[in-house]
Formats: structure tokens, C-alpha cells, sequence
């Protein structure tokens, strides 16, 4: 490894900050509006920030990706310290576009990277750790729930426990990458795992408002809506499956025979997205979609041995992903509010949660099932399935929506607690992922 | 080239267009909101049918962009035969801001393309160029104000000559590029005389409104506010290239130290947001601080003999440029709204207009200097110069805020005719460049 010397960094640093600092000094606050010079300097700073942040973490031996999510942090958080000229930033409508392109980037890059066949191998593993963590998270919630607010209804308690459930897989998989660990066992496992518990916590979530729905208007939850939901979200998977098998060779010949320049780039660009799309219209998180689109490229399509495309284009989605995957992992990193951990009230509640959303996730790692004992790291797999990400934050933003007896489900107290929660489980993966692989090889 | 077979292109024409069709169908009409579904799929179809149309124009013997600008015509127009399933999309935020990205991006790759000497050595007829090119239509536009609207003050006519006189570079350069005569003089006397334009434009518009405000609250325009605005974008010009020479090295130093990967390629595209972003400031087109980034970056950094940079860096930029230069010439076409030329009575006023605004951009080619008659082709030059773009758009909107005597400047009538002129002009020249590089070339 480089000797660290901190001189050309801090000159980088100072650059991202100054240069900005003073464009701005000279032409008064930045206005709320989502223009483009606002969005220009933000995508300067934000890109200069993360590979700083990005380089420091790597020299500490840590994964990129918690660089990056520091220097987000640092710079959403600099109106504490009394510099409120990056406030605009978080306001950018367009940075928050950007930012979900790029974890879907990262999905689909992720995708083409495994294939099918790996994933099935471990595929019974896979189901049980998304099984057991979802049923693991579920119970801890809901007994956080009696234990912090004991005289609320049962459907509160039960709500704690969905939001608990779902795994974010973006943080996790990215750690991966900068660990160059995509290719092992644990990585197959946790990626299978991320796409079922996605499945999982929809039908939790789903199940979980219908019966609270119901208990203010009467009704019950139809099993056949929950049995609809799972056929939708396997429907899709299958789907793309078989659109893989038959439907991708055909237009990837259609796109050679136009001949235009880029045109292997943006077919599959465009069979990303929708199949994104495709994903969200069932229900399920975008990254799925992306993820599941090249998973089934890679093995429909690239495995044709008269195809040499696979490299070339993961060649060509490189330099997409090195502008728009940091912009997605700094504004995770903007998007926590230190302030949020200043109430006091909450912060042992928030505390709590957490500690219950990490406990209830390393059940999941007994769902490891192997032939040879010790092959797959069930500590990697548990540490893998932690972070909670935007999913946590949508359920609880459902939840803030519903009521019973005239109070809302998830209070304004609770979803700050949630918030905390989700901070504090995305900031602790890397380090813990990091460690466990440094122990489990050595 | 290849026989055309009209079979395969039309497949993918229906598939860009079917998927989303179904996928919606099964969904309601889309929501007004920027949410990320609709951009996924506003993306897939943009991508698949910019590549399309720029198939079909190639075998035309037209610039790709002629397909992509008409692509966008018929996506933006579907309202009209009935079809609204994409109305929604030209409401997605974003996705003007990802069209204005790739805009900047294709003039930083024209900028590394070019560089300083070439465009040094046709300075002076760039600069004659440019000069000529604005005052032609501006007395052309005040021509026009006079014999349309006779009884309107002379500050309407005035501001119908400062509409005219912006020369918008975006079509051109993505032309000649399509085309693959970027290094040839005619480029870089277009390129050289649209970065002087842009700030002569500057200079009319600043003169033009300032009489107008000076009209109506009886103080006069400051000449000393005029020679702010010049010595304010010189000055930007002028820091650019000094930044070149020495900060980029610098930069360069450092962001080799840090290692990361993908670090080249995030620090030039830091450079160009940075550099579009100060251009904005200084009042300029955000495409010309692109340009003048990625025209100082080549000259400063990339030729020095110890670096084998370039190459490296228009390779990784090609994949980000084939997936967003696209977006910002489709929307540019979505913007086109048809309905607008069933407006009667405003539309002999608008061909009229157009008619000076082309004609009055001839007048340019005059400026054309060379020691050997012939070797520019003025043809050329006076093309390239025509379309008008967003800076004609911004133009017209800042004169319906102003007004004289209690009426605006800019009547919505004449706005309908300045956007038609826009179109127009837009329109016409891939096709225009297209033929007069053939018969300056046969």
C-alpha cells in the first residue's frame, strides 16, 4: 500500500470546498430552484468529495463506499456548523434522480457480474437466510414495540416489525465490489437472499397495513390480494427469466444489424430501465428489477459463444457507473440529519430499534445451509443482510399514512427513531463487512 | 453501405413502443410527478428511439441528430393523433436536466477534440464571423418588427434583433461530429465564432433591455454595466485558459496521487461542471465553459509528452456522452409543440422572422478570411451559424417580462413565433451542413 501522505489530499479537499465557496461567496445564496448551475456545482463537489472520501477510506483499509457516505454526511450536514451554502443541494430534485439511476447501475453492473447457475447453487440458503431475516427482525420490532410503548395498539407493535424486515441491498453489494468480493459464496447468498426478502417485506408490509386498514373500517385483509402481490412479484422474476432466454438475443440482433455507434451500450441501458420499471409497476424495488435484467443478459446472452459483448459492455457501463454510483452513495450520506440524533426523547427507542434491526438480521445467517462446514461465513452472510436503507424509510412513511383509533401508526417520533435506524445500520455495514472478511480469510 | 431492410427496424420501433404501452396500459395514465418509474421508462424509450431515428438518418445519408431531433418531434406530438401515454414525460424535471448535462458533455468532447492553435489560427475570421453574424440579423429582426408591427415602439423591433443574434452551437457541433469533420477549418472557425457570440449576444441583450428598463424609469443605460458584462466573460475565458495551463496539471498531480479508480475521468468531469458552472455565473452559455474546459484541458494537460491521457479520457467519456448527449437531442425535439403552426395568424410573421434568421446568419460567412480562395467554404460557415436554440428561447422570455408604455416587449404572438423560428432553424440545418459539405467536398 501508498505511504499516506495527507498534504495532496488535503489540497484536494480544500479545492472541492474553495472553489465553489467562493463562486458562490460572489453571487449571494443559492436559490431553491432546481437550475442547472446549482446542480453543476453540486455534481463537482459531490464527485471530488466522494473519490476523497473514496481514497481515505481505502487507505484506512475500509471499503470505498463508507468514504464516500462520510463525506455525504459531512456535506449534508455543514449547516450545524454554520455554512449553509451547500442547503440548496438537498433540495435538488434532479440529484435525486441521478442518485437512484446510479444504484441501479450498480445493481445491473452487479447483475452481469453473477450469473444464474451460482445463484442457484446456493439458492436454498439464499431462501432460508431471506426467510429467517425477515422473521427475525419482524419479532425483535414488535417486541421493541411493547417494551417501549405498551399501551399501544398491537398494530403499531406490528408495523415496528415490517419496517424492520426489509433488506437494502445496495450498501452491501457495493462493499462487495470495492472488496472484490462479488464472486464468493457469501456474495451469492446474500444477493439470492436480497431479491426474496424484497419479495418478503412486500407481502409483510402489504398484509400488515390491510389489517390495519381492516380494523378501521371493518374489513379483513383477502388472502387472495397477498396471494396476487406474491404471483405479481414472481410473475416478474419468472418474466425477465424468460424474456432473458428468448426475447434479449433477438433484439440485441436487431440492435448489430443497425449498426449505430453505442448501440450495445444503450440496448442494454434500456433493458435495464425497464425491466426497473417493469419491477416497481409490481411492486417491487427498482434495483431488483435492474439486478434480475443483468443476471439474465449475462447468461442469455453473453454466454453465446459466438458473443463477445459481456466485457466490452461491462467496459462501457464502467465509466457510467464512476459518475453516477457515488452521486447515489453521497446523497445517502447527505440525506442523514445529524440533528436527528439530538432529540433526546427518542434516542434510546432509536438505539434500541437498531440494535434489534442488526440482532434480528444475524438469525438470518443460521439460514446457511452447506455440505462443507465453515465454507460460507455465516457472520459475512448475517453482516451482509443489515443495512435497511430506503425501504425501511418507505414503509415508514406508509405507516405515518395510517391510523387506528385516530392516531397515526408510526408517529412523528417513531419515524425519527426509524430514520436513526436506518443511518446507523448503513453506516456500521462496511466496517463490519470489512472486518468479517479480513477474519473470515485469515 | 448497408442494403435497407426496413423489417428489423420497424421491430424495434414497435418494441420502444409497445412494452411501455402494455406496462401502462395495466396501469392508469402516468402521474404529473418526477418519480423514478416514469423516468425509467421516459429513459428506455428516449434511448431506443434516438438510436432508431439516428439508424434511419444514417442511411439517409443525413447527421444521426436529424433522426434523434424528429424522434422527439413525433414523441413530443403523440397528443395530437391521440396517443397521451407519454405527456408526462415532458414534465419530468430531471430529465431537462439530464438533456442539459449531456449537452455540456458533448461541447467538453468537442473541446478535448479541438484545440488552441487550430482555433487561434482562424481567429480572425471567427471573430469577423461572429460580428457579422450578429449584426446581420439583428437588422434583419428589427426589419421585420418594423414591417409587421409598424405602429409598435422602436424598443420591440430593437429586441426582436437581440433574439435573433445568438447563434446556439449544441445542433452544429453535434453535426459535424456526426459527420466526422470536426478537424476541418469550417469547424473551427463555427466553433471559435459561436464562443464570441455567445458573448456579443450577451453585450445586445444587456444594451437592448437595459434602454428598455432605462425607457421606462428614465435613467439610461451604463455603459459602465456594458463594459462590466464584457470584461466579466473575457475574464472567464481568459481564467480558463490560465487554469489550464496551471491548475489542471496540478489537479491532475494530485488526483494521480489518490489512485482511486476512475479518477481521471471524475476530476475532467469536475473540470467541465466546474468550468460550465462559472460560465453561468459570468452570464455565458454553460456550453461554452464545457468548451473552453475541455479545449484548455487538451492543450495544458494532455500534451504534455509524459502523458498518454487523452485517448484514455475520450474513451471513458464516450459511454457517458452515448447515453446523455441523446437525451438532450430528443427532448430538444419533444420541446417542438406541432399545435404551434396551426396558430394562423401568427405564422407568415414567424416564416418571415425565420427567413431573416437564417438569411441574416449568411451575412457571417462573409467574415471569412483566408489567403487561399476556396479552402473555407463559406457555405459551410454560414450553416453552421443558423440554429438558434435555447439562447433565441431565453431571449424572448426575458423580453415578455419586460415592458414599455404598459405592454410587453415580447407579446405572447410573437413568442409563438420566436419558439416557431427556434424550431426552424433547428430543423433545417443537420440537413443544410449535411449537403453543403458534399458539394464543397465533390
Amino acid at each position: 500500500m501508498a505511504r499516506f501522505r495527507p498534504a495532496p489530499v488535503a489540497v484536494l479537499a480544500l479545492l472541492a470546498v474553495i472553489i465553489p465557496v467562493a463562486a458562490y461567496a460572489s453571487s449571494g445564496p443559492v436559490s431553491g430552484g432546481d437550475d442547472i448551475t446549482t446542480i453543476l456545482v453540486a455534481l463537482a463537489v459531490i464527485l471530488l468529495g466522494a473519490k476523497l472520501g473514496g481514497s481515505l477510506a481505502s487507505r484506512l483499509k475500509q471499503p470505498a463506499v463508507l468514504g464516500e457516505l462520510l463525506f455525504g454526511v459531512l456535506l449534508g450536514n455543514l449547516a450545524l456548523v454554520g455554512l449553509r451554502w451547500t442547503e440548496g443541494f438537498s433540495q435538488l430534485g434532479a440529484l435525486g434522480t441521478l442518485a437512484q439511476l446510479g444504484v441501479i447501475l450498480l445493481l445491473f453492473q452487479i447483475g452481469l457480474e453473477a450469473n444464474l447457475a451460482d445463484m442457484m447453487r446456493v439458492g436454498l440458503s439464499a431462501l432460508l437466510v431471506a426467510m429467517l431475516g425477515v422473521i427475525g427482525p419482524f419479532l425483535l420490532g414488535w417486541g421493541v414495540g411493547i417494551w417501549f410503548y405498551p399501551h399501544a395498539p398491537i398494530y403499531m407493535h406490528l408495523f415496528l416489525g415490517a419496517i424492520l424486515s426489509a433488506t437494502s441491498v445496495g450498501i452491501t453489494a457495493r462493499v462487495l465490489k470495492d472488496l472484490g468480493r462479488l464472486d464468493t459464496d457469501e456474495a451469492h447468498v446474500i444477493l439470492g437472499a436480497a431479491v426474496i426478502d424484497d419479495i418478503l417485506g412486500l407481502v409483510v408490509l402489504a398484509v400488515v397495513s390491510g389489517m390495519i386498514r381492516g380494523a378501521e373500517s371493518g374489513s379483513s385483509v383477502s388472502s387472495a390480494a397477498v396471494l396476487w402481490l406474491i404471483i405479481k412479484a414472481v410473475l416478474f422474476l419468472g418474466g425477465a427469466i424468460l424474456a432473458g432466454r428468448y426475447v434479449y438475443p433477438w433484439l440485441f440482433r436487431v440492435a448489430d444489424y443497425l449498426r449505430v455507434r453505442g448501440m450495445l451500450l444503450i440496448s442494454a441501458l434500456a433493458v435495464c430501465f425497464l425491466a426497473s420499471f417493469v419491477a416497481a409497476k409490481a411492486g417491487l424495488a427498482p434495483i431488483v428489477g435492474a439486478f434480475a435484467a443483468g443476471l439474465v443478459l449475462d447468461d442469455a446472452y453473453f454466454r453465446d459463444p459466438k458473443r463477445h459483448g459481456r466485457e466490452r459492455l461491462e467496459e462501457l457501463l464502467e465509466p457510467l457507473a464512476f459518475f453516477l454510483v457515488p452521486v447515489f452513495f453521497v446523497k445517502m450520506g447527505m440525506d442523514v440529519d445529524l440533528s436527528a440524533f439530538a432529540t433526546g426523547g427518542v434516542i434510546w427507542f432509536a438505539l434500541v430499534l437498531t440494535l434489534a434491526a442488526i440482532l434480528g438480521k444475524q438469525l438470518s445467517a443460521l439460514g446457511v445451509v452447506t455440505r462443507k462446514k465453515g465454507s460460507i461465513s455465516r457472520w459475512i452472510v448475517g453482516f451482509g443482510m443489515i443495512p435497511r436503507g430506503e425501504v425501511g424509510l418507505i414503509f415508514a412513511s406508509i405507516g405515518a399514512t395510517l391510523s387506528v383509533a385516530g392516531e397515526a401508526v408510526v408517529s412523528p417520533a417513531i419515524y425519527s427513531a426509524v430514520v436513526v435506524m436506518v443511518m446507523l445500520t448503513t453506516l456500521v455495514t462496511p466496517a463490519l463487512l470489512a472486518w468479517s472478511f479480513r477474519r473470515h480469510l485469515s
